[in-house]
């Protein structure tokens, strides 16, 4: 065989076992996960030594916890997004007691996908905005008419917020058509915002239907938006890096199916290597989460992680903003900056409705708190 | 507004409440479903009474759980599969102690997706077998070259496999790449069947990228296989939908990633209304699933009311075969044949080269078992 170049992947799994059964769990994982067969059938040492995934490490975290890191190489996970999530949890999501800690991608592997087209510092760039926190409200909610719906944009925009997103949920309905919604939201924006010249930019969610995603978001930069908002879970992983790639616009992603991985301490995936890794990897440029304190049961170290993986080192690809969200009120805003820093994306959506009938004060009034 | 035809669904989540907080849990999974507001901006009636989910039932379960059934209007769910999905579990899969049972389409939800092209009687006319279960095997393990893996799949025409496909982590990857393994494949088939005018079909894997999946599957098509197999969970659900639409072949979808939403009774989906009901909306001709008794924890319960789910009547949706699998052995073909009926086509793996270094013979007893 040909030699292949190492674009392999490093996993570490949460395995529930005891210090008799680890070794045997972690080796059911690297066969479960490439070869899927019986050993008889990978002895070769073709496969046993270029294919099947090799145990890195085993560390006992106690309580009957083990920290199993496991490699795959690069003949397994090949140069594709769809295998990469494969390799990391297609198949061992189906057994019990095996939960995604950590990914780390090789050099190569990450080398193979361009990852975010802006990051923070593109963003920052195209924003105007230096330094200070970016803030992100969301038109909605759905059964407001287009119209509703553009001249929320346009207060939000006289208001001084950074990025208006559509609701995730708002994609091609009957009550509020994308394209119709997408021209009257653009044109209401760059209205409201010539008096100032501020550079607010509209997101639109795109997700729907595996062919006609590009050519929506394609409709959406012709037609002035500044950006895509896509649920990677709902549509797929790959369509992120798609959209980067063909659009050359900013992706925020928006993390719609993904408490599915979240359910277990024992089963899924860390918030940290599904939203945070793998979101990065596939180009998302924002990612959103719900934060701590909000509607949603996410832990302040959870966030934490993810914002981590986001931000750090990761083979040169850009960094990714993290979005915190998910019933944030503006309350908790000076306390929840102090713990992000400056490189952060505050999203609010009721409580920016609620906090008096005059949308656009009220938009000044959360630029007011990041200022 | 202008009306909105009702393409609405209903689903039953199992949420783990107290008889004085399941209301209140009810109604706040209408919302977050839905409008994602607090009530105020909600309470208009045009979008209280077309848009928020509605409560159709709760009925208590016992032991502090509850079924609440909640219909969610055609306005919200449109006609796209993606808003179904996240519609169904999109926010709420990030909260605690809500499951999705079972998903009910409208039939007008229903009559906007075709559906599985062949369902079990098309594969049935396709194969010329009228009634006994089918027999499927796969290709495997990675790293086989590709002359070895169409070499097996010569022996398993010869031994009378129905349906091959390939093992669902070969991709196109460097160690056998798509286009080479397909015509290879599909040309030793083709030669192992002339003598006896044996019609296998061949499923190659088209997981892959979002902008080359169907590529792939009009060029697997063009070649000859007989069929496709894909990951849904990993490419997003969609792409099954396209493929039926745009290739005419049969489609068989792989569990990969599925079993996030199985691990804890009180979170994520059943695998009756994740692998049942929506892949086979989505269009799956066969669906694959760990049956017990195999490597996986799943019950003999769960199995069956897939089976159901992909069989019962579903406004007029051809019916999808259920395709055991997951570690079966040849000795327990006979007893889940009882159970399953004659629809059924059983997976076995790595038990068919494992039963003798005859590969062919092997395969002619795996078929011996179903007729």
């Amino acid at each position: 065989m040909v030699p292949v170049p190492d674009h392999g992947i490093s996993v570490t799994y949460r395995v529930v076992a005891d210090s008799n059964t680890v070794e045997a769990r972690a080796l059911d994982i690297c066969v479960e996960q490439t070869v899927e067969v019986t050993e008889s059938l990978w002895r070769d040492p073709r496969i046993a030594d270029r294919v099947v995934g090799r145990v890195e490490s085993i560390e006992d975290a106690g309580d009957g916890v083990f920290a199993v890191r496991i490699h795959y190489p690069g003949a397994v996970v090949g140069v594709e997004l769809t295998q990469v999530l494969n390799a990391v949890y297609g198949n061992v999501s189906m057994k019990t007691g095996i939960r995604v800690m950590a990914v780390e991608p090789s050099p190569g592997l990450a080398a193979a996908f361009p990852g975010p087209g802006f990051g923070i510092s593109g963003l920052r760039a195209r924003l105007g905005i230096e330094r200070r926190p970016l803030v992100v409200s969301a038109l909605k909610p759905i059964g407001r008419s287009v119209g509703d719906l553009a001249g929320f944009a346009a207060d939000m925009v006289r208001g001084g917020v950074d990025i208006i997103k559509d609701d995730h949920g708002i994609g091609n309905q009957a009550v509020c058509p994308f394209h119709e919604r997408v021209e009257a939201c653009v044109e209401a924006m760059a209205a409201a915002g010539a008096p100032s010249g501020r550079r607010s930019l509209y997101f639109p969610t795109v997700t729907g239907p595996v062919d006609e995603v590009l050519d929506r978001a394609l409709f959406a930069k012709a037609a002035g938006a500044g950006g895509l908002l896509i649920s990677p879970l709902v549509t797929g992983l790959d369509q992120v890096r798609l959209l980067v790639g063909e659009t050359g616009l900013p992706v925020m992603a928006h993390p719609a199916l993904a408490g599915a991985f979240f359910a277990s301490p024992d089963h899924g995936m860390a918030p940290s290597a599904l939203l945070g890794t793998l979101m990065r990897l596939a180009g998302s440029d924002l990612v959103i989460f719900p934060t701590w304190g909000g509607r949603f049961p996410f832990t302040r170290e959870q966030c934490l992680s993810l914002d981590r993986s986001l931000k750090s080192d990761l083979h040169g690809l850009r960094r990714s903003m993290p979005v915190p969200a998910g019933g944030l009120s503006l309350e908790q805003i000076p306390s929840q900056l102090k713990v992000y820093g400056d490189d952060v994306a505050f999203l609010v959506g009721s409580a920016l409705y609620e906090q008096s009938p005059d949308l656009a004060a009220n938009a000044a009034f959360f630029l007011s708190l990041v200022q």
